[in-house]
């Protein structure tokens, strides 16, 4: 350690904690308040955050938003893993994985990303910074469904109805962006879980 | 007839032709530009109508998108219920069904659709106004894929399976909308279509 480690130390904890502050304020500013009343000063002041310090981090409000959506994904999903990883065996019941990943797609986290998806559909620049996010995404939300299930995606058609497991959890993060969906949503589930054990059953 | 026929008929004629003309421009305006680029004005220019005229139809943007999209619906779901009644014994396989409501839940309508619900998320007046066209939607496209999959709801299980079918496009809709998902989409309704001959199969 040098002499000057001591001061350096606590700006640099500083400039992160500022950082994960402007992230965690533009995902809850995004599912309350859409992309449209999603700016760089809305966000600093809901972080408690100078403009400037917010646009020393985030320049652009494009920058902040994919950086914000990047951040609560890779916390969610290293939550699931740990999930995964301390279960005996290393995975999880099928009613288990329907029900922690349909209570990620009902999350803020997901609004937030549902108002930037809908926002780049006419937004190209938006797009274009959106697009390597969502590859990556959806790679790695299939990557931990097959490890959560314990499913063998070389047995036909397994990796098709792990797919249609994440299109379905996503449909129904949509139908419940405007009322709430939760008692109807647990009985899909419920019974999807039950289709899932029986086929994905024989490679388990 | 009366002798003011000619001379009404026409003019109602006119008037109905104007209206879906604003309603197919709010749907392609809606499903291109958004909910923030739809105005009653740029509507109004897109069909080839007069300001004037376009107000005297619809007086605000919430009342013209919610009646675009209602009308839209009602036609696309009127065309499979024609398609539904033409099959042999009034039903599609189910490949058939999951086919046609891929197609539908990837057209501008859907896309249209989609930027309403989200924008609706946080407008709490627009909100209002859509509710009861998402409940109306929602059962009748329940009802019209149980009726052409001839699926048999007082069996346990079935009724969640429609409903999660439904979820299940509406996911692969989301997920066409900033990239081209056709091929993936194709292979994941073709097992799904599988799943469901085996899940509703004694049944039918």
């Amino acid at each position: 350690m040098t002499a000057q480690a001591p001061s350096r130390e606590p700006r640099q904890d500083r400039s992160r904690a500022t950082r994960l502050r402007l992230l965690e304020a533009a995902i809850d500013c995004l599912a309350s308040a859409g992309w449209a009343g999603t700016t760089v000063s809305v966000v600093a002041e809901r972080a408690g955050v100078s403009r400037g310090a917010a646009q020393h981090h985030f320049p652009t409000r494009e920058g902040l938003v994919t950086a914000a959506v990047e951040y609560g994904v890779e916390v969610r999903m290293r939550e699931m893993r740990d999930r995964v990883a301390a279960m005996p065996g290393g995975r999880l019941t099928a009613l288990e994985v329907v029900t922690v990943l349909g209570e990620m797609y009902t999350s803020p986290l997901f609004r937030a990303a549902l108002h930037l998806w809908v926002a780049a559909a006419s937004d190209e620049r938006l797009c274009a910074l959106l697009l390597p996010l969502e590859a990556k995404v959806g790679r790695e939300a299939h990557r931990l469904t097959v490890q959560a299930l314990g499913a063998d995606e070389s047995e036909p058609g397994v990796r098709e109805t792990v797919q249609a497991t994440l299109e379905l959890i996503r449909g129904l993060g949509l139908a419940d962006i405007l009322t709430d969906d939760s008692a109807r949503r647990t009985r899909i589930l419920t019974q999807w879980a039950r289709t899932l054990d029986s086929v994905l059953g024989p490679a388990r």
